[in-house]
C-alpha cells in the first residue's frame, strides 16, 4: 500500500468511528478508560520492552540526556498513564450538554447541544505517555484521534496504542477510535495535515519548530501555542512581601514550562524597594538577570538586556527586568513583546487590578498569583490536552469542553417560514 | 506605496485599532452604531452616485441581471443597512462578560471573561450592504475589521466605508477600527491572507469558488460553509399535513439560499401515501423532481436522480427524493451526502425525535420545523455575520458571541505553586 493511501484509510477509518464514537454513552467509555489504564498497567513489562527499542536507537544516533529521560518509559511514567486515563474516566461527559434552551415568538424550541468534533490529529514530540494522555481525552469527549508521534518514539507508540485499542474492543469502543501513525516518515503527517474532509482539529504538541511547520502545511484548522512569554507586573501599590514571593515562584519554581516568566516589568515608583530584594533571592537561587537601563543603575552587576531579550522565551534560569513608568507603560510593554500566553498584576490597588483584568488580552490574566497557574489542572479543568494563544475556538489551556462543539438543535409542532 | 505595504499598513491599523475597540464601552459603541445608521441615511444621494460608478461598469461587462439587483444600492437597501446597525446597537454587548467563576481549593477565583477576537477580515462578493452589515457586528463585538469586498462593488463599498469612519470619528471609535481595502487587485486579497499576526480570523462571504481559494491560500484561520445540502426526513409516525407543509416550505419558500432543503427522505412505510400528496403540490409549483428507483416506482413521470443528485446544493426548485428503509437508513445518507449544514425530521414518534437529535451532528437540526430556521434572526442571534459548517470556533449560524472569545481571569491573594 502507498504511503498515502496508508494515511488515507487511517483517516478513513477515524471519520467511520468519529460517527460511532460520538454516540457512546459515558459509562461505556469510562468502562474503556479504566480498562486502558489497567491494560497499560499489565502490560508494562511489554512496554518497557517496546521502549527500549527506541532507546537503544536514540543511545547510538547520540539523542540529548533531557530527549532520553523525556523518551524513557519508566515504572513511574507507566504508573502515571494509567491514573492519567482514570482521572480522565472520573471528570464529567461534556458530550450531550444541552444550553440556552430558548422558545421564540413562534413557538420553536431552541438550543445548543455540545458534540464531539470528530476527528482530531495529534502531532507531538518525544514523549510517548502523549499518546495515552491525549487517546483519553478524546474519547472521553466522544473523538476519534489520529496519533503521529516522533520518530524517536515509534516503537514505543505503537505498544502503547496496541495496549489501548484491545481495551477499546473489549469495551463497545470503536477499535478506529484510537489509532497511531505506524511510520515515522516526515512525509505521512504531510499527507495527514491534506485531509481536511476526513480530520476536523490538528493539535501540535511540541517546540516551536515543529508547530510552524504544522501550521504552515495544514489545510485542517490548528490550535496551537508558538511559546509562552510571560509577565509578572509589580505596581507601586504591591505588597513588597507577595511581589517577591511571586517574582521568585514564576521564574524559578520550574523554568523551563511555557507558564514560567521571563519578564519581570517594575513600577518605577518602588523600583529602588523592590528590585534590591528580589535580585538577592535571585542570585541565591543562580537566576541571571538582563536589565533595562533603570534597572541597571539601580542594579549595578546586572548585564543589559538587548532588544532581542524583551520577547525572548528562556525556558531556562534568565529574565528580563524592566522599570515602567507606570500601568499604561506596563500594558504597552505586554502587547509589544508578550505571546498573549499568561500576564499577572502584583497590586494592592483595586482599580489597577480591575483594569489589568479588563484590559490585557492574553489567555490567562492574573492578580496576586503566579503564572504558573495557566494550566488546565490548576484552573480546574480536570486535565489538558495543551493550550492555545490564538484566540480561535480556544484560548488558553484546553480540556476537554474545547474537544467539543455546539450544534443548534430546534424543536417544534410544525412551524414552516413565511 | 507597493501592493504588500499597503495592506501591511491596513493590517497593522487595524491591529493598532483592536486593542482601543477592545476597550470600549458599551454606550460608546452603540451611539457610533446609531451615528453610522444616520450617516448611511443622511449620505444616500451620496451612495447612490458612487454606486451608480459600479452599476455602468456591470452594464459594460455584461453581469448578469441577478448579479446587478444584488449591486444596487437602492433607497430600499439603504434604509435597511441603516436599521440593521439600529438593530445591532439594540443587541447586549457580548464583551466583558464574565462565566463559570469558582474557587479552587486554594483559594484562587477563576472564571472566563469574554472578549473580542482583534482583527477579522471579511471578503466577500458583490452585494455591497456586507460592507455595513459586517462592519456594524464587528465594531459591535469589539473587533476592528478589514473588509475586502468585490471588485465589481469597490466604489459602493469605499463610499459606504467612507460614511461609516466618518461616523466613528465623531463617536470616539479608532478611526481604522473599520476599513475597506481600497484595491481591486486579487493580489491584494493574497497578501492579506498572509498577515496571520496582524489578522486574528478571515470570513469569506460567497460563492463555492471563493471560499475555497480563500481556504486555500489563507495562514490565517478561517472559519466558512462551503454549500447546504439540507435534508428533511419524513418518518413512518410523521403528521402527513405537517410533513406536507414543512416539506414543501422548506424547498419552495427561497429555494436560492444554504438553509433550502435540497433532498427528501421519506420512509418506505408511508412512501405511498406520503409521495403522491406532496408530488401534486411541488407540481403546481413547478418544482423538478429527481427520484431514487422507489420513488420512480409510485410516482411514475419523476426522473432518476443520478449520484451527482445526492449531494447536489441546487439554489433552485428541484428536489431529489428518496425512499428510505427506517430511520437508520436516513442517517446513513445525510452522513454520507450532507454536508453539515441543517436536517430535519417530520415524526410523531418520541424516540425517533430524541435519536434524530442526539445523533444527527449537522449544524442545525430540527425537529417538526422547515430548514428554512437555520438563521441567525430565526434561531435568536439577533444577527448573523455567516454561518460555519466546519466545527471549529463556531457551527451554523454565527452571532455577535461567534466574534468574541473567552480569556481566562484569576484572582488571587498571593498564591503561589509549589
Amino acid at each position: 500500500m502507498s504511503l498515502q493511501d496508508l494515511i488515507l484509510n487511517i483517516a478513513k477509518g477515524a471519520r467511520d468511528a468519529s460517527r460511532d464514537a460520538a454516540r457512546l454513552g459515558a459509562a461505556v467509555k469510562n468502562n474503556a478508560l479504566l480498562a486502558m489504564a489497567q491494560g497499560i498497567e499489565k502490560n508494562s513489562a511489554f512496554l518497557k520492552k517496546e521502549n527500549s527499542k527506541d532507546l537503544e536507537l536514540a543511545e547510538k544516533k547520540g539523542l540529548q540526556k533531557a530527549m532520553m529521560e523525556r523518551l524513557c518509559l519508566s515504572d513511574k511514567t507507566i504508573k502515571s498513564m494509567a491514573n492519567g486515563l482514570r482521572e480522565v474516566a472520573a471528570l464529567p461527559d461534556p458530550v450531550g450538554e444541552i444550553t440556552g434552551m430558548r422558545t421564540r415568538p413562534n413557538g420553536l424550541r431552541v438550543g445548543r447541544m455540545r458534540i464531539p468534533l470528530g476527528v482530531i490529529g495529534i502531532i507531538y514530540e518525544s514523549r510517548p505517555n502523549v499518546t495515552s494522555d491525549s487517546a483519553g481525552l478524546c474519547l472521553k469527549s466522544g473523538n476519534a484521534v489520529i496519533l503521529r508521534g516522533g520518530s524517536e518514539a515509534i516503537n514505543s507508540n505503537l505498544a502503547i496504542s496496541k495496549v489501548l485499542s484491545d481495551a477499546c474492543k473489549t469495551s463497545g469502543v470503536p477499535e478506529k477510535a484510537i489509532q497511531v501513525i505506524p511510520t515515522v516518515e516526515r512525509e505521512a503527517m504531510l499527507e495527514l495535515l491534506k485531509l481536511e474532509e476526513y480530520v476536523d482539529l490538528i493539535i501540535p504538541r511540541g517546540g516551536e519548530g515543529l508547530i510552524r511547520f504544522v501550521v504552515e502545511h495544514s489545510k485542517i484548522p490548528v490550535i496551537k501555542h508558538y511559546k509562552g512569554v510571560c509577565h509578572v507586573f509589580v505596581d507601586e501599590s504591591a505588597d513588597m512581601g507577595m511581589a517577591e514571593k511571586i517574582a521568585f515562584n514564576a521564574k524559578v519554581e520550574r523554568p523551563g514550562v511555557c507558564n514560567a516568566m521571563e519578564t519581570l516589568l517594575v513600577h518605577e515608583n518602588i523600583a529602588k524597594e523592590f528590585l534590591p530584594r528580589i535580585h538577592k533571592k535571585y542570585t541565591d537561587a543562580g537566576v541571571e538577570m538582563r536589565g533595562c537601563p533603570a534597572t541597571r543603575r539601580i542594579l549595578k552587576d546586572v548585564k543589559e538586556a538587548s532588544e532581542e531579550d524583551w520577547s525572548a522565551e528562556y525556558l531556562d534560569l534568565i529574565v528580563s527586568i524592566k522599570v515602567v513608568a507606570g500601568f499604561d507603560d506596563a500594558v504597552r510593554h505586554i502587547e509589544k513583546y508578550g505571546s498573549l500566553h499568561t500576564e499577572s498584576i502584583v497590586t494592592s490597588d483595586y482599580s489597577s487590578a480591575m483594569r489589568f483584568v479588563n484590559e490585557v488580552n492574553s489567555s490567562t490574566v492574573l492578580v496576586n498569583a503566579s503564572t504558573r497557574f495557566s494550566d488546565g489542572g490548576e484552573l480546574g479543568l480536570g486535565a489538558e490536552i495543551g493550550i492555545s494563544t490564538t484566540k480561535i475556538h480556544a484560548f488558553g489551556p484546553m480540556g476537554l469542553e474545547e474537544l467539543t462543539t455546539k450544534k443548534f438543535i430546534v424543536f417544534g409542532d410544525g412551524q414552516i417560514r413565511e
